[in-house]
């Protein structure tokens, strides 16, 4: 009798699937490589094997996978199911995803972009759990984000909205991956972090970060600098002070803009817990309106790297309802 | 048979008043002096006077007049219809207004912020027309904004939402009133333009501006920089490009974030028209990703200085069906 959905996470490198219940009870999860370099079709076919393999090996009847969400990095038309672009993705340009799957798997489809799926997670099963409003920033090699308003994803007019990563903080700050210059991203993902540290450790090598990184600065991560911070190094914590400062202006500028209840940071660089969170207050605090902050939380994600396969299967639920789905097809399903 | 709503526009100076039928039709406008210093009770009364004689001199029948809706500058409740701080009017902080005015006038009144009614304005009637997702930048003393998502204002979490003035788009920048530093008021607003303009009056006086502020410095106003760049003077010229340009990074992190289909600049400094709005683009089309931008324009404000009490006559239509008024008082009107 149990109501069942799959969330599917498609990344770069791989794709992850989750069957979850309504009430967020995860039954099964996998793994595999998306091999991207192989092709669109060939990532298709193997997330239709994927999303085949999950509820079978979790015994899982057919009439009790309701729907299936999915997760997909770049610009997705999201009424239409459509991935209009993805960077990560070679060669994936106006693909109709969900028509795809919906032919092979004859299930209600749900898409959207990955890191709004990952916001959608977080608010469903995480930190934001109960909370209507809220922001999540995914900080891991680039800065992704997502926008909740009243407990759905806000997708703007043209499904783009939630680029919290490119948003200018620095107007002459170093260039970004979008073209732009002192974006969000090129100051505080784990690129930058890493990019900063190599350049001051080419200059002195007088940090434990030298140390860590095998002395070879070239190899340095955001790791390598929060490991460092944590054990008192110098550079280190200037480093995370700065990186929390530029962060906490974004945040500033967001509560300003959309007074959430909640801000929430995610990704790899959030491992880093307090030792950033702190810079990251002290700043919102210089730079929020009172009256908005005083009603903001920021807090630390709580999902890791499930994130993307839990807010898939919680935007499949949406698919039962909505108009993103194929009900003709559910019927025969 | 006409149904007719009353627009207030509560400003530090002016209250504004007109009667408009659903249609966006105009039948009365009228405009007293606040006289904030003499008190909120005062304000009030003069408020419910006003609200009375505007329909009488219409000689509309009381019956006809379904709802009256007020724009406040401040932090307002709307739900409670509450004022709870106005820097704007000394002594209001927790003014219930509804409550008062529904108790003076038997009318259902909705309440919210004046940059909020008058991005509603443009919405309704001015250069927002049948576009859903909005953001309104009204720049003139200070720098305001409303945000309107699927055709309503967006609040966020507690009403404190759309402070478009006050984001951080130049960390190390000139002060703001708010308290922060490089806030998109303290660059772009006239204040702000007339204060470069003093600044750079007082290194050298090799400029047209300084005929038309009758060569006193302290005397120069944005409307003298516009005026001045027009006839192709220099300094004027380079103000008001670096000041589209500041503007520019604003919009460009607005359409990253929120992926509106229309950005209007409105308020006085707006009236500079394409000679502003041209850096303001050139800087959008460096800074804004490309598939948010493509589907964004950037157009100047239609309604002038009557936005706020047109959009306060709008919201009164919301009035009508929303939780923000008072059914037993309509039945007794």
């Amino acid at each position: 009798m149990n109501d069942w959905y799959l969330g599917i996470d498609l990344g770069g490198s791989n794709i992850s699937a989750a069957l979850m219940d309504s009430h967020g009870r995860m039954r099964q999860l996998k793994k595999i490589k998306t091999l991207a370099h192989e092709g669109k079709a060939q990532v298709i076919s193997r997330l239709v094997e994927l999303a085949r393999a999950v509820p079978q090996e979790a015994n899982l009847k057919t009439q009790n996978l309701r729907a299936i969400g999915l997760g997909v990095p770049g610009i997705i038309d999201v009424p239409n199911g459509v991935v209009l672009y993805s960077p990560n993705l070679p060669g994936w340009t106006r693909v109709p995803i969900r028509r795809a799957l919906q032919t092979a798997l004859k299930k209600p489809i749900m898409i959207d972009n990955d890191a709004n799926v990952a916001a959608y997670g977080e608010k469903w099963l995480g930190a934001g759990r109960e909370v209507e409003n809220l922001v999540v920033y995914t900080l891991g090699t680039g800065v992704g984000g997502g926008i909740i308003v009243e407990g759905n994803i806000f997708h703007g007019h043209n499904h783009a909205a939630g680029e919290l990563g490119h948003v200018t903080i620095l107007p002459d700050g170093p260039r970004c991956a979008c073209g732009n210059h002192g974006c969000v991203e090129a100051l505080v993902s784990g690129t930058a972090i890493a990019r900063v540290a190599r350049e001051a450790l080419k200059k002195s090598s007088d940090s434990l970060i030298y140390e860590l990184c095998g002395r070879i600065p070239d190899d340095v991560t955001a790791k390598h600098v929060f490991q460092a911070a944590r054990k008192g190094d110098a550079l280190a914590n200037k480093i995370v002070t700065q990186t929390g400062q530029y962060l906490g202006i974004a945040v500033a500028n967001t509560i300003n803009l959309l007074n959430p209840e909640l801000v929430i940071i995610g990704g790899g660089v959030s491992g880093a817990g307090e030792l950033l969170l702190r810079p990251v207050r002290a700043e919102v605090k210089k730079r929020a309106l009172k009256d908005s902050l005083a009603a903001t939380k920021i807090v630390v994600a709580q999902l890791g790297d499930q994130a993307g396969v839990i807010g898939a299967a919680g935007i499949a639920m949406l698919a039962k309802l909505s108009r993103n789905s194929n009900p003709k097809r559910r019927r025969t399903a």
